[in-house]
């Protein structure tokens, strides 16, 4: 089932305690759209400017990754973001962005995108996350993610967004500030009660909590102890569990369950090289079969 | 099967962002006493001043707990404790400690404990430890706990405890200042290469690890939003998991499992309320309960 993603698509600069990496392929709608290409394809609505090479795109492509709605603006710069990683490696401090062509982002979903059920709002500003939405036909899922700055300078946009979209993925720092509440179950059913028939919670190295009126849950994160780079976590989660939904065409409660636990497995593997290299080793199997090992794990008899 | 306990039993004075408690029993010996007796009946080696008063005692024998290893030292105070919680519930700080009587700790196992197959070494000296060690006769299971002052101070000390015991339990930034990995799965390798058969790597909020050659995994915390008091959820997690293999009479990786979750489960209730107010309102049936809800959260079908 066609599954829609429109955020960012970027340089990283990653700087880590033990290696660092210049100018490598990132942005939100890069991992989202590699992670869900395991489980579905996919169409990225994006833009750059015309430093983006070409191979890159082909790359994508050969993911079942439709870029038929990546503007490509002349004169214009991509996204440029770069970052530290402090030894815990959960902690990171933002060293530069430049926004460039991002910064006037004014998405364009085509013609033959409009038609897409799911739809995937990577973190951007909740006015242009709206703009999708205006452009989508009756989508039957849309989540969307967000972060502190839209939180702060944009706080009634997220409001009236989140009575539009099924779910909310964010991270616990994000939430805590979103409702004020410290615990993070009661920062969950807070964002519940604004709209969304979910919330997704992301912790990190700590795993993923769900909400929803039926049912709170939260997931752990898989036992890695090969983390290279965190980089694009939360955007490969969101993007193996769209995918995985996108795949099974169901969103009831039960496949949002293994959907997270896709999300969480994707996003494990991520972060044991930087950009998108670890993901471009592994296939699908190698997800199924950490699907087994953490079931597995989880499995209380 | 027998279960032995040997720790500390006190009197502790809470202040959290919303309630504070004064003098209230509390110690490691004590959690873990009450946790434990859910599931089977607890020998407890402690000592107390002359200010312990008789109803807690009584409490406790009215648990199953068998208390003939209480030594009370007239003419001493009982070791008292008070705390601060941040607002965020997870991180404390210590106000003041008056170990008292607590100091000179020298634990007697009496003669009937003596053949204790189940032995859990509450948070205290490596050396005090060891001495409980040398005093019982060829247990089979023994699980100690241990926390930064002993890590710092008693290094070589707790290195050859760990040679002795077949489980140490400990918190995550224990586990990093143990190893210096900031990496938590890392950190638990490095101990298991010390000498016992597991790990178990507690992050409060953030659910428990476990480390043994053949498995390393994670369990999530209970998803609770009634976190009142934090105190004793280290103790009382350890005792549901020691009462649970005691009453079970097997420590095989199986049951280790289903202990973890136990004991995760009782802590659960634990910091629902101070002391052990919580606990005291619960019976086994309780736990039961929220294991059949905790294993449905984690099952992925």
């Amino acid at each position: 089932m066609s599954l829609l993603v429109v955020g960012s698509v970027a340089f990283d600069s990653v700087q880590t305690p033990t290696a660092t990496r210049e100018n490598v392929i990132g942005g939100s709608a890069v991992y989202f759209s590699y992670a869900a290409s395991y489980f579905n394809p996919v169409r990225l609505v994006g833009v750059v400017g015309e430093d983006w090479p070409e191979e890159h795109t082909s790359m994508l492509q050969q993911r079942q990754v439709d870029m038929a709605g990546l503007q490509i603006v002349p004169g214009s710069e991509t996204f440029r973001w770069s970052g530290k990683y402090l030894p815990n490696m959960n902690d990171r401090e933002t060293l530069e962005v430049h926004l460039n062509v991002f910064g006037d982002f004014d998405p364009i979903v085509p013609e033959d995108f409009k038609n897409s059920p799911y739809v995937f709002l990577a973190n951007g500003s909740p006015v242009v996350q709206m703009k999708v939405l205006e452009q989508v036909d009756n989508p039957q899922l849309v989540v969307a993610d967000t972060m502190d700055l839209w939180i702060r300078e944009f706080h009634d946009e997220l409001l009236e967004l989140l009575e539009k979209v099924d779910g909310l993925v964010l991270n616990d720092s994000e939430a805590k500030l979103f409702t004020g509440e410290e615990n993070l179950i009661k920062a969950g059913h807070k964002i519940l009660s604004m709209g969304p028939r979910f919330v997704i919670v992301k912790k990190g190295e700590h795993g993923a909590m769900f909400f929803s009126e039926e049912q709170t849950y939260v997931l752990p994160a898989y036992p890695t102890s090969e983390v290279v780079d965190p980089t694009g976590a939360g955007d490969s989660f969101a993007g193996g569990m769209m995918g995985y939904l996108a795949e099974k065409e169901a969103h009831d409660i039960e496949s949002l369950r293994e959907a997270l636990a896709y999300g969480t497995l994707v996003a494990s593997y991520n972060v044991e090289d930087f950009s998108l290299d670890r993901m471009q080793q592994i296939e699908r199997k190698e997800l199924d079969e950490r699907f087994a090992t953490y079931k597995k794990m989880l499995n209380l008899g």
